[in-house]
Protein backbone atom coordinates (compact mmCIF):
# COMPACT_ATOMS: atom_id res chain seq x y z
CA UNK A 1 0.00 0.00 0.00
CA UNK A 2 0.99 3.16 -0.30
CA UNK A 3 0.94 5.72 2.18
CA UNK A 4 1.18 10.04 1.90
CA UNK A 5 2.31 11.34 5.15
CA UNK A 6 1.54 15.12 5.79
CA UNK A 7 3.52 17.40 8.45
CA UNK A 8 0.71 19.99 7.99
CA UNK A 9 1.52 23.83 7.84
CA UNK A 10 0.84 26.98 6.19
CA UNK A 11 4.02 28.69 4.81
CA UNK A 12 5.36 25.31 4.33
CA UNK A 13 3.86 21.48 4.18
CA UNK A 14 5.89 18.70 4.32
CA UNK A 15 4.90 15.62 2.23
CA UNK A 16 6.14 12.11 1.32
CA UNK A 17 4.40 9.17 -0.56
CA UNK A 18 6.06 5.52 1.36
CA UNK A 19 5.16 2.38 0.06
CA UNK A 20 5.11 -0.75 2.07
CA UNK A 21 5.01 -4.65 0.98
CA UNK A 22 4.63 -6.48 3.65
CA UNK A 23 7.18 -5.34 5.98
CA UNK A 24 9.24 -4.00 3.56
CA UNK A 25 9.17 0.12 3.55
CA UNK A 26 10.58 2.11 0.70
CA UNK A 27 10.05 6.12 -0.17
CA UNK A 28 8.34 7.10 -3.52
CA UNK A 29 8.42 11.03 -3.22
CA UNK A 30 8.73 13.80 -1.18
CA UNK A 31 8.74 17.19 -0.97
CA UNK A 32 7.51 20.89 0.49
CA UNK A 33 4.42 22.64 -0.34
CA UNK A 34 5.25 26.73 0.38
CA UNK A 35 3.38 29.58 -0.20
CA UNK A 36 4.61 32.74 -0.37
CA UNK A 37 3.90 35.42 2.43
CA UNK A 38 3.08 38.14 -0.11
CA UNK A 39 0.30 35.93 -1.15
CA UNK A 40 -3.07 36.33 0.34
CA UNK A 41 -4.34 34.86 3.53
CA UNK A 42 -7.31 32.39 1.86
CA UNK A 43 -5.10 32.17 -1.79
CA UNK A 44 -2.17 30.40 0.13
CA UNK A 45 -5.00 27.88 1.86
CA UNK A 46 -6.79 27.45 -1.37
CA UNK A 47 -3.36 26.80 -3.28
CA UNK A 48 -2.46 24.16 0.01
CA UNK A 49 -5.42 22.46 -1.23
CA UNK A 50 -5.24 22.50 -5.02
CA UNK A 51 -1.54 21.25 -4.55
CA UNK A 52 -1.85 18.56 -2.30
CA UNK A 53 -4.98 17.37 -4.83
CA UNK A 54 -2.53 17.29 -7.88
CA UNK A 55 -0.23 14.78 -5.03
CA UNK A 56 -3.00 12.79 -4.43
CA UNK A 57 -4.14 12.33 -8.09
CA UNK A 58 -0.38 11.63 -8.99
CA UNK A 59 0.46 9.31 -6.73
CA UNK A 60 -2.55 7.71 -5.64
CA UNK A 61 -2.16 6.74 -2.04
CA UNK A 62 -4.51 4.32 -0.42
CA UNK A 63 -4.62 6.23 2.70
CA UNK A 64 -3.12 9.92 4.12
CA UNK A 65 -1.30 10.14 7.66
CA UNK A 66 -1.46 13.62 9.35
CA UNK A 67 0.11 15.17 12.11
CA UNK A 68 -2.22 16.33 15.27
CA UNK A 69 -1.67 20.03 16.40
CA UNK A 70 -0.84 18.84 20.04
CA UNK A 71 1.36 21.49 21.48
CA UNK A 72 2.69 24.85 20.55
CA UNK A 73 4.63 27.63 21.34
CA UNK A 74 2.52 30.59 19.34
CA UNK A 75 -0.55 30.99 19.19
CA UNK A 76 -1.37 32.37 15.96
CA UNK A 77 0.75 30.05 13.94
CA UNK A 78 -1.22 27.21 15.74
CA UNK A 79 -4.53 28.50 14.53
CA UNK A 80 -2.37 29.57 10.81
CA UNK A 81 -1.62 26.03 10.99
CA UNK A 82 -5.04 24.60 12.17
CA UNK A 83 -6.64 26.19 9.00
CA UNK A 84 -4.29 24.32 6.73
CA UNK A 85 -5.15 21.13 8.76
CA UNK A 86 -8.69 22.20 7.50
CA UNK A 87 -8.09 22.49 3.89
CA UNK A 88 -5.82 19.02 3.70
CA UNK A 89 -8.36 17.17 6.00
CA UNK A 90 -11.20 18.27 3.21
CA UNK A 91 -8.90 17.61 0.49
CA UNK A 92 -7.95 14.14 1.56
CA UNK A 93 -12.02 13.43 2.21
CA UNK A 94 -12.51 14.34 -1.05
CA UNK A 95 -10.65 12.30 -2.24
CA UNK A 96 -12.01 9.25 -0.71
CA UNK A 97 -8.83 8.56 0.97
CA UNK A 98 -8.77 6.80 4.55
CA UNK A 99 -7.08 9.32 7.45
CA UNK A 100 -5.10 8.04 10.27
CA UNK A 101 -4.00 10.98 12.55
CA UNK A 102 -0.90 11.11 15.09
CA UNK A 103 0.53 13.07 17.90
CA UNK A 104 4.37 14.34 17.82
CA UNK A 105 5.37 12.12 20.40
CA UNK A 106 3.70 9.21 18.26
CA UNK A 107 6.16 9.96 15.21
CA UNK A 108 9.08 10.07 17.56
CA UNK A 109 8.21 6.85 19.54
CA UNK A 110 7.57 5.37 16.36
CA UNK A 111 10.63 6.21 14.60
CA UNK A 112 13.27 6.38 17.29
CA UNK A 113 11.59 4.36 19.84
CA UNK A 114 11.70 7.07 22.52
CA UNK A 115 10.30 10.46 22.79
CA UNK A 116 12.89 13.19 22.66
CA UNK A 117 14.07 12.91 19.37
CA UNK A 118 15.42 16.30 17.23
CA UNK A 119 15.18 17.23 13.78
CA UNK A 120 18.14 15.65 12.88
CA UNK A 121 17.73 12.30 14.59
CA UNK A 122 14.27 11.88 12.99
CA UNK A 123 15.92 12.69 9.69
CA UNK A 124 19.00 9.76 10.43
CA UNK A 125 16.10 7.26 11.43
CA UNK A 126 14.08 8.08 8.12
CA UNK A 127 17.46 7.29 6.42
CA UNK A 128 17.84 4.21 8.10
CA UNK A 129 14.54 2.52 8.61
CA UNK A 130 14.01 3.72 4.46
CA UNK A 131 17.64 2.24 3.18
CA UNK A 132 18.23 5.80 1.81
CA UNK A 133 21.85 6.71 0.51
CA UNK A 134 21.42 10.67 2.07
CA UNK A 135 18.68 12.42 4.75
CA UNK A 136 15.66 13.24 3.45
CA UNK A 137 15.78 17.28 3.09
CA UNK A 138 14.00 19.67 4.08
CA UNK A 139 12.50 18.94 7.43
CA UNK A 140 9.21 19.49 6.54
CA UNK A 141 9.43 16.69 4.18
CA UNK A 142 11.60 14.34 6.45
CA UNK A 143 8.71 14.85 8.91
CA UNK A 144 6.14 14.05 6.23
CA UNK A 145 7.96 10.76 5.88
CA UNK A 146 8.26 9.88 9.84
CA UNK A 147 4.37 10.33 9.53
CA UNK A 148 3.84 8.03 6.77
CA UNK A 149 6.22 5.62 8.85
CA UNK A 150 4.45 5.76 11.68
CA UNK A 151 1.07 5.23 9.82
CA UNK A 152 2.55 1.78 8.29
CA UNK A 153 3.90 1.18 11.45
CA UNK A 154 0.39 1.22 13.30
CA UNK A 155 -1.55 -0.59 10.38
CA UNK A 156 0.64 -3.34 10.37
CA UNK A 157 -0.01 -3.43 14.12
CA UNK A 158 -3.70 -4.26 13.07
CA UNK A 159 -3.37 -6.56 10.68
CA UNK B 1 -23.75 44.45 -4.03
CA UNK B 2 -24.60 41.59 -1.61
CA UNK B 3 -21.99 40.89 0.95
CA UNK B 4 -22.15 36.74 2.36
CA UNK B 5 -21.28 37.13 6.41
CA UNK B 6 -19.79 33.55 7.71
CA UNK B 7 -20.05 33.00 11.52
CA UNK B 8 -17.42 30.18 11.12
CA UNK B 9 -17.49 27.35 12.82
CA UNK B 10 -16.73 23.62 13.01
CA UNK B 11 -20.55 21.92 14.52
CA UNK B 12 -22.25 24.69 12.76
CA UNK B 13 -21.75 27.87 10.40
CA UNK B 14 -24.02 30.85 10.39
CA UNK B 15 -24.64 32.15 7.03
CA UNK B 16 -26.21 35.64 6.02
CA UNK B 17 -26.52 37.43 2.64
CA UNK B 18 -27.18 40.98 2.51
CA UNK B 19 -27.88 43.56 -0.07
CA UNK B 20 -26.56 47.01 0.12
CA UNK B 21 -27.96 49.44 -2.17
CA UNK B 22 -26.21 52.65 -2.01
CA UNK B 23 -27.09 53.06 2.05
CA UNK B 24 -29.90 50.85 2.21
CA UNK B 25 -29.25 47.53 3.69
CA UNK B 26 -31.74 44.23 3.13
CA UNK B 27 -32.08 40.83 4.13
CA UNK B 28 -31.97 37.98 1.09
CA UNK B 29 -31.24 34.89 2.66
CA UNK B 30 -29.65 33.28 6.27
CA UNK B 31 -29.11 29.97 7.49
CA UNK B 32 -26.62 27.62 9.23
CA UNK B 33 -24.58 24.94 8.09
CA UNK B 34 -24.46 22.09 10.38
CA UNK B 35 -22.66 19.10 10.12
CA UNK B 36 -23.31 15.83 12.33
CA UNK B 37 -21.37 14.89 15.04
CA UNK B 38 -21.85 10.92 13.82
CA UNK B 39 -19.47 11.67 10.80
CA UNK B 40 -15.68 11.66 10.52
CA UNK B 41 -13.91 14.58 11.21
CA UNK B 42 -12.55 15.25 7.84
CA UNK B 43 -16.07 14.61 6.10
CA UNK B 44 -17.57 17.51 8.26
CA UNK B 45 -15.17 20.20 6.86
CA UNK B 46 -15.39 18.76 3.37
CA UNK B 47 -19.16 18.99 3.83
CA UNK B 48 -18.97 22.42 5.24
CA UNK B 49 -16.71 23.59 2.14
CA UNK B 50 -18.87 21.66 -0.33
CA UNK B 51 -22.03 23.30 1.45
CA UNK B 52 -20.81 27.02 1.59
CA UNK B 53 -19.54 26.84 -2.45
CA UNK B 54 -23.46 26.15 -3.29
CA UNK B 55 -24.56 29.11 -1.59
CA UNK B 56 -21.88 30.93 -2.60
CA UNK B 57 -23.07 29.70 -6.68
CA UNK B 58 -26.47 30.19 -5.16
CA UNK B 59 -26.55 33.75 -4.34
CA UNK B 60 -23.48 35.39 -5.92
CA UNK B 61 -22.42 37.17 -3.29
CA UNK B 62 -19.36 40.28 -4.23
CA UNK B 63 -17.82 39.56 -1.09
CA UNK B 64 -17.15 37.18 1.85
CA UNK B 65 -17.13 38.33 5.15
CA UNK B 66 -15.75 36.33 8.15
CA UNK B 67 -14.99 36.74 11.73
CA UNK B 68 -11.52 36.16 13.37
CA UNK B 69 -10.72 33.60 15.28
CA UNK B 70 -10.21 36.62 18.39
CA UNK B 71 -9.98 35.07 22.06
CA UNK B 72 -11.93 31.83 23.42
CA UNK B 73 -12.05 29.86 26.29
CA UNK B 74 -11.48 26.30 24.75
CA UNK B 75 -8.10 25.36 22.68
CA UNK B 76 -9.92 22.45 21.44
CA UNK B 77 -12.87 24.22 19.88
CA UNK B 78 -10.40 27.09 18.84
CA UNK B 79 -8.40 24.72 16.86
CA UNK B 80 -11.37 23.11 15.25
CA UNK B 81 -12.82 26.02 14.15
CA UNK B 82 -9.71 27.52 12.86
CA UNK B 83 -9.72 24.49 10.46
CA UNK B 84 -13.51 25.16 9.45
CA UNK B 85 -11.89 28.81 8.78
CA UNK B 86 -9.22 27.27 6.50
CA UNK B 87 -11.84 25.39 4.41
CA UNK B 88 -13.87 28.51 3.93
CA UNK B 89 -11.54 31.23 3.25
CA UNK B 90 -9.98 28.03 0.70
CA UNK B 91 -13.71 28.07 -0.89
CA UNK B 92 -14.20 31.74 -1.08
CA UNK B 93 -10.69 32.33 -2.85
CA UNK B 94 -11.99 29.77 -4.90
CA UNK B 95 -14.96 31.35 -6.29
CA UNK B 96 -12.99 34.50 -6.74
CA UNK B 97 -14.71 36.09 -3.62
CA UNK B 98 -12.86 39.47 -1.96
CA UNK B 99 -12.46 38.47 1.81
CA UNK B 100 -12.65 41.13 4.66
CA UNK B 101 -12.36 39.70 8.27
CA UNK B 102 -13.70 41.07 11.08
CA UNK B 103 -12.98 40.47 14.87
CA UNK B 104 -16.06 40.21 17.32
CA UNK B 105 -15.34 43.43 18.72
CA UNK B 106 -15.86 45.31 15.55
CA UNK B 107 -18.70 43.29 15.04
CA UNK B 108 -20.20 44.30 18.13
CA UNK B 109 -19.39 47.89 17.59
CA UNK B 110 -20.39 48.07 14.15
CA UNK B 111 -23.97 47.10 15.67
CA UNK B 112 -24.67 47.85 18.45
CA UNK B 113 -22.05 50.94 18.77
CA UNK B 114 -20.32 49.79 22.17
CA UNK B 115 -18.55 46.37 22.51
CA UNK B 116 -20.74 44.44 24.88
CA UNK B 117 -23.54 43.48 23.05
CA UNK B 118 -25.21 39.81 23.88
CA UNK B 119 -26.31 37.46 21.60
CA UNK B 120 -30.29 38.74 22.06
CA UNK B 121 -28.56 42.28 21.75
CA UNK B 122 -27.33 41.80 18.43
CA UNK B 123 -30.35 39.63 17.49
CA UNK B 124 -32.34 42.99 18.28
CA UNK B 125 -30.38 45.44 16.34
CA UNK B 126 -30.04 43.68 13.13
CA UNK B 127 -33.72 43.36 13.19
CA UNK B 128 -33.61 47.16 13.54
CA UNK B 129 -31.23 47.75 10.88
CA UNK B 130 -32.69 45.51 8.36
CA UNK B 131 -36.13 46.35 8.96
CA UNK B 132 -37.64 42.75 9.91
CA UNK B 133 -40.44 42.18 11.39
CA UNK B 134 -38.87 38.83 13.58
CA UNK B 135 -35.18 38.16 15.08
CA UNK B 136 -33.17 36.16 12.63
CA UNK B 137 -32.63 32.90 14.46
CA UNK B 138 -31.25 30.57 15.25
CA UNK B 139 -27.91 32.86 16.71
CA UNK B 140 -25.18 31.75 14.67
CA UNK B 141 -26.89 33.24 11.28
CA UNK B 142 -28.20 36.32 12.96
CA UNK B 143 -23.96 36.33 13.87
CA UNK B 144 -23.49 35.79 9.98
CA UNK B 145 -25.84 38.64 9.11
CA UNK B 146 -24.29 40.77 11.74
CA UNK B 147 -21.29 40.34 9.78
CA UNK B 148 -21.94 41.20 6.37
CA UNK B 149 -23.46 44.61 7.91
CA UNK B 150 -20.44 44.99 9.57
CA UNK B 151 -18.69 44.80 6.42
CA UNK B 152 -21.52 46.97 4.75
CA UNK B 153 -20.87 49.45 6.82
CA UNK B 154 -16.76 49.23 6.77
CA UNK B 155 -16.85 49.54 2.96
CA UNK B 156 -19.33 52.14 2.93
CA UNK B 157 -16.62 54.12 4.94
CA UNK B 158 -14.30 53.61 2.05
CA UNK B 159 -16.43 54.90 -0.84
Amino acid sequence: MLILGIDPGYARAGWGVVSQIKNKLAPIAFGCLETKSQMPHAERLQKLQTELKKIIIKYQPDALAIEELFFFKNLKTALQVAESRGVILAAAFDCHLPIYEFTPLQVKQAITSYGRADKNQIQQMVKLILGMKNIIQPDDAADAVAIAITCAHSLGKKY
